[in-house]
């Protein structure tokens, strides 16, 4: 990682639009006060479509992710009209962040229908229906592509493993539809059977993803780690986001090419509160905690969760979202306070 | 629709494997003592592949279900092996069965969850990511073909609203990630939107999957009739089916070509509690009150609905998947008592 002035680590900031500026100073705030040794690069969603990115991100913010190779982002909302991509979508592409990783567990505290939640999510990002390949085949009928590669699956299905090691994970399940998509999730599949040869002290199984959507709401605590292709990992993330309670309190990080690791709130940007002191930090929170686990600050990390988890517990400070009355600052504040 | 002798109608039963068979009695049971006017036509899944089904589903047996337009189906194992075709798609495919609805109710004494789930789900069966059109492109990668027709769409929209109508639901709620499909998922909301208009009384309203998922688990009580292409039907129907307990307790019929209707337990063939007297008859029974429904035999359909659901509340007799110790002839014959 790039190092700035003494011995702190350079970072990028994306704060987003809508409530990103407010929840992305809240994290400043509860870093410096952890004192966690990052110096921040921040780049804004620019106003203007930039030619090399052929999206409202500049060349220049993306550089800066490739260069220090760590980074937390807020919301970004895609602005309607023509001729540019959306920025969520750029960013995977022109950094190859090919997995979506998400902790999802049960937070103490937060009553949700499910008490026992604790699973990880991590979602092939580059390819599949995501392929952007459709068109009209006469008038009528219209297909559209989805791609499955043998590189693209290694290389999560790799990660994937490397993750439930790392993290003292049992079990990884492959979720697939090869029974109707036989070639393509079959592909997926074949690629996960190869790595899991590798990492014997790890169970695997695989299923098929509508066995696994019901399994989840009924016994969600069966899982440990799920491994899939883009659409399914979109679907499967968000309901695993809802049994803990939502997306603003789900953490996610994507992994990229060259061991680039960009935290990220995967909440909406919310236009109807921005700049009103009533978003909940949380998801960036947290997400930015899992980009402190990745530099491996883990002492730092360990101490931010822990007072964002009390926090939440003790219940007094909570945002409107989680039905209580806390602005975004008496909630940081609480968080501060804990540490 | 056929009749036979007398007042009779005809209609065809698949039993279907595994447990199929057991439970199909049960149904015939409960038809007998409410006096239900049908005259059943069984046909069993074959030993060797009809080659004009290319299935081990015999051509008579489809005839069958094309000649009395009515049927029930009970759960199909696709043999393992080379030469044929699923059995399941194989019907969907010879009798054109577009629409797959399932509603989906909390059952009053049976407790999960969650116990405001009052929705329909109705997935289109025909086309989408099911087209069977894949191939491998270069070594290493292999796509697969989603097809989006305005016919399928058109008539899997008019059916949702015509049932909504039908059946004095408020709204209609679309599936779909035309953010990213644009061109697939966008013509299935276009058509959605068409039909739409010619219902001014019912509301619509589109979905995205991820969120539609993420808002199922949170808060299921929000929807009322789901419409989607094939995979989020398949995949959303199921997630639906666990909210209220699995795929035991969830009817299913399925509408095609020239007024079909065949209704159909979609649960496993169970083929380690098969012919034990252990297995649930509840899916099947109450598809089979699907079925009396479409055939407007309402006082009957509702006899018998009535007594499934007074027997699963009492409690006393419970199959083993719900947690009790009733046998199969058990809990049939306290339906019976209930009549
Ligand atoms: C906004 C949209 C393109 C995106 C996706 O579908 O990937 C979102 O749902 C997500 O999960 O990050
Ligand atoms: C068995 C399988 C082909 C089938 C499907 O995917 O449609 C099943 O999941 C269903 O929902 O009926």
């Amino acid at each position: 990682f790039s190092t700035g002035a003494g011995d702190t680590v350079r970072a990028t900031l994306f704060p987003g639009d809508g409530i990103g500026p407010e929840i992305a100073e809240s994290v400043k705030q509860v870093f410096n006060v952890a004192g966690v040794p990052i110096e921040w690069e921040e780049h804004y969603v620019g106003t203007e479509v930039d030619p090399r990115t052929e999206s409202f991100l500049t060349w220049e913010s993306l550089e800066s992710v490739r260069k220090n190779k760590v980074g937390l982002k807020g919301p970004m909302a895609t602005p309607i009209g023509k001729g540019h991509r959306s920025l969520n979508l750029t960013l995977r592409k022109e950094l190859g962040l090919y997995a979506n990783v998400r902790p999802c567990n049960s937070l103490p505290g937060y009553k949700t229908r499910y008490d026992d939640v604790n699973l990880v999510t991590i979602r092939e990002n580059t390819e599949g229906e995501y392929s952007g390949l459709e068109h009209q085949v006469v008038r009528g009928v219209v297909e559209s592509l989805k791609i499955i590669t043998r590189q693209a699956s290694l290389r999560v299905a790799e990660y994937a493993f490397h993750y439930a090691k790392a993290n003292g994970r049992e079990r990884v399940s492959a979720i697939h539809k090869a029974n109707i998509m036989r070639k393509t999730d079959g592909l997926f599949l074949k690629c996960c059977r190869e790595v899991a040869e590798k990492y014997p002290e790890i169970q695997y199984e695989e299923v098929i993803i509508d066995n696994c959507c019901m399994t989840l709401v009924k016994n969600p605590g069966l899982f440990d780690v799920l491994v899939m292709p883009n659409l399914y990992g979109d679907i499967i993330s968000d309901l695993c986001a809802g049994l803990i309670g939502g997306l603003g309190l789900t953490p996610s990080c994507n992994i990229g090419e060259g061991g680039i690791c960009l935290a990220e709130a995967v909440h909406g940007s919310a236009p109807d509160i921005a700049g009103k002191n009533l978003a909940n930090p949380t998801a960036l929170m947290l997400s930015a905690v899992m980009m402190l686990r990745h530099l491996e600050f883990n002492d730092k990390a360990d101490r931010i969760h822990n007072a964002i988890l009390q926090t939440i517990s003790e219940g007094k400070y909570r945002t409107a979202d989680l039905g209580g009355k806390a602005s975004t600052s008496e909630f940081t504040n609480a968080v501060c306070d804990h540490i």
